[in-house]
């Protein structure tokens, strides 16, 4: 279910305008913290009569121990394998019971699980999400078939695609000393030795009511809310002492490296070009914002350079874009990309990317280019943030991640501050073709 | 001490020639294990009164823990500094009072000390030696400055040598996701924080009499030896239990990666390609052996065909080699590299050798050719085979990864069984373009 995990930023620029104007009503919403260390995040939300319940881990596949990857991955199978007190099956039967939704995901930095029902359900769904928090069943019986079980979704998942076999290399590359190198379904050598053992010290290290938020985003009462989570979080005891996660950290890149892959399975190549650069939880003041402005001149929109100029005018792509994954708990990657329209060839349309990277650097942009994509990208955000669940995802991973909501209230407001000088500043900082990490996906010759 | 490591292969090469013809003497080696789990090697050279006394750790920098780099090779410092016994320097006072030479290196796979002395002196070379093994005093007034001495020596190895900046980012692609992916130094970040805890730590978990093996070399009863042996490290009480060394491995390399590092104090271009093989230690019967015998049909001596064709014929290069580093624990590296001859363009280097190579993968090597590689190679070795420090140094290392005397002395006979069949198949297993890690130095334009 990872794969999610990728368009969040996508997700998380989109649902920003709920306060993209600064007149705008700030959102209502409420904070708690339990005597256990779990944390209680609640969203009014009352336009109908639907409830969002999410328990966000701040625990991801970067804390996958060493040479176990894939063990954060694992528990999004394993806690739907029933618990001491409730058998398999009882709890996913519980939602679609009453017409609602479930699912999970993994990022390096987190895991969550959600539930989307009817109000009246959510004191239910707070009962079994605290109860497999710590009465998980596992047993030989449950862990090594559904082992398999993740083998066979890398296999359909990366092996079967030549894209995520090229990516999984490139983040490596990109990621070098950092458990952000390691994918998040886990290196298929190292998933096939996981064991139970393994799995049981991870969640006991890690499934503990203070290393959760839950998030309530919906048609209901704060306060309401608070008391039953006091009746079912609040009743778990943790049985392990908080610690901090504790991640390695990548040397400067000062060599360029270029990845290429290819396979009979590709019909359509592509380019890409990525730097590592700090997230929005770690950056300087202002330089996340300033990336974030600086992708969507780049390649964020029909009118950005990348889509105007290449794809547009020199008709040398079928698409061609920029991205920053600013949401993100350490460095991270900034990155444009392309690909190549009918028989131009992949090296031509890298240098007339290269040439648009090299007049950015050169030349800088303009106000006017500035305000057009901070204006699109804003517009683009109010068309998309009508999912209750989005708006949950929001708040729950940047608080995982470490962030707080005025963090992200405040969003809008720091964006609008990004100056010509703030963006081309952080350009010239970051997007040193020396330093980065390039990958060409091809089709096999012959 | 580390780059000394390098050159071992060379130096292994170099000194089998002692046992190049089957008719020759096989040297009388005797091995002991004490019971503390202490072995003993000692190998008799009565050429001169000198004896080299070596004492193997089978701990390196890839058992360095996550995040700290650096601490294996820390110890080749802390070694030196004193013991509750003995205070810093008498150890070395005593060893150049009578005019003897001391010395230590550390690898991926092993940490190695050691003395050439008069053989009278070797009862105290064993005590001190033994002493220094449990005894160490590691202070914070001793540990944080000579952190900063390590930094420097990283300073002035690496980041002063844009061939060594260069090499540490393609090792780290050739072994991603293996800690031979770390340098023995450490990475200048983890170096800087590394805690005296952590030493401590290490030092009390692998330096243990069950983890070491003692080497002597030189004017030695074998029997008298042992007796001093059990009389200094006999003694020892291991601290800690045995444990097996872990260390992750690799995903199957399936994309080709270039690195590139431009530096202005480059001189010297020069181009690189490294293929994931297997080492000696782990390699399927007759493999490793089919690989040394290629790198010197490519490019190990003076009638290889990089030397013939690219260096002499074509005139493209000043040096075009091929290595094979088979003395390794894990998986390993199989190389090609060149250094262009004055206007040479870097590119035209590499489409040469690309050429020769894709030669090789055609129409394979000839039964001439073999031969003569084979012979030259052996030749090669006879006259550099005088030093008692190599010789003790060869068995140390051939131990300490997991080989036997009698792997070592039964090797020439199995390189001569190598047929043309072997090598052929060994470089079209192994030596596949779209798996190899290529590395461009260049200076920096402009």
């Amino acid at each position: 279910m990872h794969r999610i995990v990728l368009s969040l930023i996508a997700i998380l620029f989109a649902a920003t305008s709920i306060y993209a104007n600064e007149s705008d009503p700030k959102p209502d919403i409420t904070e708690f913290t339990l005597d256990n260390g779990l944390r209680l995040v609640v969203i009014p939300d009352r336009r109908a009569p639907v409830v969002t319940h999410m328990a966000w881990y701040k625990v991801g596949s970067a804390d996958d121990p060493q040479g176990s990857s894939g063990l954060a991955h694992f528990f999004e199978h394993l806690m739907f394998k029933g618990t001491s007190n409730y058998p398999p099956g009882e709890f996913s039967s519980a939602v679609s019971a009453i017409g609602g939704q479930e699912n999970a995901f993994t990022s390096w930095d987190y895991t969550a699980y959600y539930q989307k029902v009817s109000p009246s359900a959510l004191p239910d769904m707070m009962k079994y999400e605290a109860d497999r928090m710590q009465n998980l069943t596992v047993t030989e019986e449950v862990f090594l078939p559904e082992r398999d079980v993740i083998l066979e979704e890398r296999s359909g998942r990366v092996d079967r695609s030549p894209g995520a076999i090229l990516g999984e290399f490139s983040r490596a590359a990109l990621h070098v000393n950092h458990p952000y190198s390691i994918p998040i379904i886990g290196w298929e050598h190292e998933i096939a030795k996981l064991k139970m053992e393994d799995a049981l010290a991870f969640y006991k290290r890690w499934y503990q009511p203070w290393n959760v938020i839950v998030v309530v985003a919906g048609d209901v009462d704060p306060q309401e809310t608070l008391k039953m989570a006091k009746e079912t979080y609040g009743k778990l005891v943790a049985t392990e002492e908080p610690i901090e996660r504790k991640w390695t950290s990548s040397p400067r890149h000062v060599v360029a490296q270029t990845l290429e892959y290819k396979d009979e399975r590709v019909t359509q190549p592509s380019w890409q070009r990525a730097f590592l650069v700090p997230s929005y939880t770690i950056a300087e003041e202002g330089e996340a914002e300033a990336l974030d402005i600086l992708s969507a001149i780049m390649g964020g929109s029909a009118t950005s350079r990348f889509q105007q100029e290449i794809v547009l005018e020199q008709g040398l792509a079928t698409s061609a874009g920029a991205y920053y994954q600013g949401s993100s708990r350490d460095m991270t990657s900034f990155g444009f990309y392309g690909t190549p329209r009918g028989d131009t060839k992949l090296e031509d349309l890298a240098s007339a990317i290269e040439a648009q990277v090299d007049k950015l650097l050169e030349e800088g942009v303009s106000q006017e280019e500035l305000d057009r994509a901070r204006e699109a990208y804003l517009k683009t955000i109010i068309y998309s943030q009508d999912s209750q669940v989005t708006l949950a995802r929001i708040f729950g991973s940047v608080l995982t991640i470490g962030g707080s909501v005025e963090d992200f209230t405040s969003w809008p407001e720091r964006l609008r501050k990004v100056t010509v000088e703030d963006v081309n500043k952080v350009a010239r900082k970051y997007l040193d073709r020396n330093r980065s990490i390039t990958s060409r996906l091809l089709p096999k010759e012959g």
